[in-house]
């Protein structure tokens, strides 16, 4: 049978996000655990279910269980939980499956790739899930469930995701970092961030049809040193920025460079 | 009289996207120059107007003479120019106005703020474009001519013009370069790119609503070491990307437990 109910633990971003999701898709949430009374209640409330911050009152009724806490926690909880022929999840890009061995005999990862934020809500139906499981049938169940939120449903084992989590960091949070400077250095001058966004959306807006090598522009690609050294002239006081610009315009500089001289070699082939 | 005939000075991304930009809103692109015939012959075809390779024989019939090349080489190209009482404009984000200044009586920037690359004409409808001029009759002139290609033109002087160019080589260059890097990683393990495409979507889309400061994710910004750690050792034979992912991950967790402590301290007051 298929999943159709389900308790969360953990009531953070992940948690509201899947659990709105699924709410929508008619999936019933029976509970809502948080450790603290007012983040379960808070969550509970949106999704319209009891909540409880007591790990040992945890309804057994539901047929999935999703873990969705601090990677450094999931371990601590799975070891209270005792769940044998339920369904049990996290939904970490880290966490290896095994850390749920011992909690159910079904168990598995739903990872969905992508970034939350309290302040935004986003529609899942196009977000990659990234599903794991124990078993065959529990796998189908899952492939299930995220079929019923997103287009996008990908079966990809622990070792995989860990890569996909670490691509992601450059991606995602390295990216918006990037951002962050940006916006630093513009309000340092009374300048505002907005006059970035037509940029920063045709930079992402390329990937759609060129690799981010093809995509690759700047002074660095060109080597353009009078630019670079005037840019570093500008940030020489703000050591921070000043190593960030150093870092990526050498690192930028020497791989496609690398990859002239690779492609210099092959026309002398 | 506003400008109706445009000569270009360059054949490269810019003034390819600028011609194309300009014969839409019918303007007349009278010749394109550039230092290998190839080049100036091939924009030339694409705006259907004359070209050359001799700097000598620029006609003299335009209203306005566009300089789009490396901003190494425009102190070179605008001292061998003299066209006084015509309007010569540069659209480097980093090279001052005052490189202009013998070349006519009447000069100024034209800086489309984007990224372009061959393989993609884009539309510049939403581009900032940052105008500056050496008086006021052709800053009216520029602007006039900026507002039938966009919705976003700006009076820019050459010093914030620079920070903006800075900033946009985060918020682009460097943006892009992650991306690479994160194409890398997943490559090296055998899955695609593509996978990654929503959660940058969405890492892009939250500027629209929040500041990037806001907005910011991640094992860094959580402090997660037990993270971090396994992604360092996972890049342990790779330099490169272990020195970005130290550098970044310490300062944004350097950045944001600066800000918390700012928090706090303003709590206690």
């Amino acid at each position: 049978m298929a999943i159709s109910t389900v308790v969360f633990i953990g009531a953070g971003r992940v948690a509201t996000q899947l659990g709105l999701s699924l709410i929508k898709e008619s999936i019933s949430v029976l509970q809502v655990y948080s450790r603290t009374i007012e983040s379960a209640s808070a969550l509970a409330s949106l999704l319209k279910c009891n909540f409880t911050n007591d790990i040992t009152s945890l309804t057994k009724k539901a047929d999935l269980y999703i873990i969705s806490i601090s990677d450094n926690f999931i371990a601590e909880i799975a070891g209270q939980l005792h769940l044998q022929n339920k369904i049990v999840v996290h939904t970490s890009g880290s966490v290896p499956i095994e850390i749920l061995k011992n909690t159910s005999n079904h168990f598995g990862v739903f990872y969905p790739l992508n970034t939350f934020i309290k302040e935004k809500i986003i529609n899942l139906s196009t977000t990659p899930f990234c599903i794991e499981a124990s078993d065959d049938q529990t796998e189908e169940k899952l492939i299930g469930l995220a079929s019923r939120i997103t287009s996008d449903v990908r079966q990809i084992n622990s070792k995989e995701r860990a890569v996909i989590h670490l691509a992601a960091v450059f991606a995602c949070n390295f990216t918006n970092f990037m951002m962050v400077n940006a916006d630093e250095i513009l309000k340092a001058n009374g300048i505002s961030f907005d006059i970035l966004m037509p940029l920063i959306g045709e930079t992402i807006e390329k990937l759609c049809d060129i690799s981010p090598k093809m995509a690759q522009t700047g002074p660095a690609i060109r080597n353009d040193t009078k630019v670079m050294q005037k840019h570093l002239e500008m940030l020489k006081n703000d050591p921070n920025k000043s190593m960030i610009y150093q870092l990526l315009s050498s690192q930028i500089s020497n791989f496609f460079e690398t990859d002239k001289n690779k492609a210099d070699d092959s026309k002398e082939l």
